[in-house]
């Protein structure tokens, strides 16, 4: 399955590091790319930087016009998971159904989101309907989305590689 | 059981963000209160309208001293988890096991984390091996913990209630 997530809403520094965390957690969770709208350079730079250092093939895009994005993504039999606390309940949600599919997109938000994403969304996801985070929202679904096996995906290519230690950090050089 | 978080690191203003993400998520996924080092009461102001608007009893306390509070947990028979990526992976680590304790205190850093964490924890837990993000590591650790039980909570004497929904949005006012 090829999972993307497009972030709409972004609002210059302000949202700088919840917007890289958005990121980074796509990038770990398994997802191949994230769309985001506005311009932010440290963004993507932080993400490139973290990328060539611990590896894998994950790309940042900006992008001016996110309903065009979404548009050509249905367009191409993708479908559109949008993740917001008035949905359905992801326990209710059809994460099965979800499993079966070639290309999912998953639509967050910084706050408000425009009314046409609700409609434009095949499945519109609670993570719970408390509000919270997105970027907890976007683990959560991933997690279901993936049943965990994200976290054994092989990122190829970085410099460095986590030896799990109880205690303290251990850290390998890779060979090239 | 009893769950609480800490955070520990915070640095003013810039992480204002992030740590409200953070308590947010506390909140959502079933912990009872989130200790905060740094003086940030904008943090604390936007939780507790959440807390009325949305219900629940949530906490955010703001502390000096993390190691006292760390170290009184520990003398009251809690157990620490400290979430880092260098950390055993949370697939292998002994969630089953901490599902037994009476009190768990999740510890969770801004960026670079005193060496002593490692050394106070009782379980060093990486979510995934790869970094990401504190607000997802957090919501990834007590969604396994509760195994998911966290999103039928039911969060009393708020004064709003969302009503899932395929498309849109729909509020109750709750009753008081």
């Amino acid at each position: 399955m090829r999972v993307a997530v497009l972030r709409i809403g972004h609002r210059l520094v302000r949202d700088d590091r919840v917007t890289t965390h958005a990121a980074l957690v796509s990038r770990a969770f398994g997802a191949e790319k994230i769309y985001m709208t506005g311009i932010d350079q440290s963004v993507q730079d932080t993400v490139a930087a973290v990328g060539r250092r611990w590896g894998g093939g994950f790309e940042v895009e900006i992008i001016e016009d996110w309903e065009a994005v979404a548009r050509i993504w249905k367009k191409e039999g993708g479908k559109i998971a949008h993740l917001t606390m008035y949905g359905i309940n992801i326990d209710d949600a059809v994460i099965d159904g979800m499993r079966k599919e070639d290309k999912v997109m998953v639509v967050i938000g910084a706050e408000k989101v425009p009314r046409e994403v609700y409609d434009m969304a095949d499945y519109n996801i609670a993570v719970g309907n408390q509000p919270h985070s997105e970027i907890a929202a976007l683990a959560i679904f991933l997690d279901r989305l993936h049943g965990g096996r994200q976290f054994q995906k092989d990122f190829a290519g970085g410099k460095m590689r986590v030896v799990p230690t109880e205690k303290g950090k251990r850290v390998e050089q890779q060979q090239k």
